[in-house]
């Protein structure tokens, strides 16, 4: 239905700096544990890979890209040392390295829809692969590290929410046929637009009734 | 070896089944662990569609049947509306629940070694495989969680136990030659009659010597 | 490229040495954490199949050794039945049982590596994909058992230093066009005698600048 959509040489840079910036913040959550340099080479991959292998396993795109692509699997491991030697100085660039996180998801959550429709998936499979490209490595960082995945918790801002509204935002236009480089680029747009505005403005997902915390 | 055995429609109607009742156990957990929507949402999905997800990468029935047919994803997300507005009630009728979860284990063992012998699997591996279907979700939800699995300590009552028991009469009457809609149904059954006996009467795997609760 | 560079029977022997070790040691974490028989079995089957699964999922060779080689998933069984039964025992042995650990982590090592390579894998990706297959059964029994996994922090000695080494010694030889049965052992002894010498001399992994202990 949907065919390559974006110029591969762009989708390939875009997808390198979604997987730096998701590497960075595991890379980060293993410092902040105390962990050892192996602790952090191993949450930069799972944090920056997971997702997307996740997704490749599921629509059986095997070998999953991350083990095919040299530059996916070393991009994390640059961000583990970068982590390593000059983590108080990213510390306190907190913002900068959210900021690019918000990139990774925009661009990860449009990138894997668009992936999962090219393997012949359901528009509505297409917006759930999607949204655990997006969200599926930091979860997978977050069990390793002995943490409840922060996007279940009211504690962090919505994140699993602007990746389904990217991804579903990418079916419809495919639907309407109307998935062109520009489109697409707009729901990756969408989605980090609203994730940014969410960390700004303390955007938190709804509790069920009767479960707040007074 | 074996065949579809089960009437299509019947078999996809006791999935559904079994895939609601898993989603309104994992929505509840997320409740009682005041995660927000999208985390009821997730452990829904996450409870009903992991085991058979699992099964399915491991047969290699790719895509996975939880992303090709739409109803088995939908189904879990009508269970986590449920859960969200009217979670009192159901807690309530807390055995409610945990009748139908009994019906989704025995559904899913069953369902699952017959689709692990009708890949060509050996019966031996079709019995991981059933019982890996009925337990898998709920493994993976309380890793999610933050808890330990249920199904590995002794605060709970046999869970594997009866989805193994299931899984191994359908190997055994698959290599007997005589797995039919009936037998099979019969296989279901026990492993529901043995979990909702297990419920009723406390019943507990053993432990090792010296590691008991003294 | 590589080809079966082993006798066949001798790898898989030694396979099931690496297999029945690492049993060993899901099932007596299973003891210390007060699990059930289920949960012995599980984790005795968790981590001595985990690490090769995953690498078999990522390279396609579906479905995994884990499950069509009856003796890869009867030997966990053994070994949890053992430990079941005399564990007290083990636990004095529990030298014998690193011991055999280490052999585990370096047939792993060097097995799994060969294995992407023989699937066509890049000699990198075929490092990662060795280290993952010793070291993945290990990180999936401690998530289950709710525990951070040992080869993240540096309370243990290196475990996924030696892996790596071993697999990139397989790669190095296989790019080199000299990995013969003699040298793919040796590649494996270096990975079971580095880990050997951490565990005596308490070798750990670096931690970054300003996270130490004091």
């Amino acid at each position: 239905m949907a065919t390559a959509i974006v110029n591969p040489l762009v989708q390939e840079i875009l997808d390198l700096v979604g997987i730096f910036a998701f590497a960075l913040s595991g890379a980060l959550l293993a410092v902040r544990k105390r962990f050892d340099a192996v602790g952090i080479v191993v949450l930069a991959e799972v944090t920056a890979l997971g997702g997307g292998l996740f997704r490749d396993l599921v629509i059986g795109a095997v070998p999953p890209v991350a083990f095919t692509n040299v530059a996916y699997f070393t991009t994390p491991l640059v961000a583990a040392i970068v982590v390593f030697f000059w983590h108080p100085r990213l510390a306190r660039i907190r913002r900068f390295v959210m900021f690019f996180d918000a990139v990774g998801l925009g661009v990860f959550c449009v990138a894997g829809s668009i992936k999962a429709l090219n393997y012949g998936m359901h528009p509505l499979a297409a917006i759930a692969l999607g949204a655990a490209t997006a969200i599926g490595g930091g979860a997978a960082r977050d069990v390793l590290a002995g943490e409840i995945p922060a996007l279940l918790h009211p504690k962090s801002e919505i994140y699993a929410v602007p990746a389904l509204l990217g991804s579903a935002l990418v079916s419809i236009l495919a639907v309407a046929g109307v998935l062109t480089p520009i489109t697409s680029s707009l729901a990756a747009l969408l989605a980090i637009v609203i994730r940014l505005l969410a960390l700004r403005y303390g955007w938190r997902a709804p509790l069920a009734r009767g479960t707040g915390s007074a």
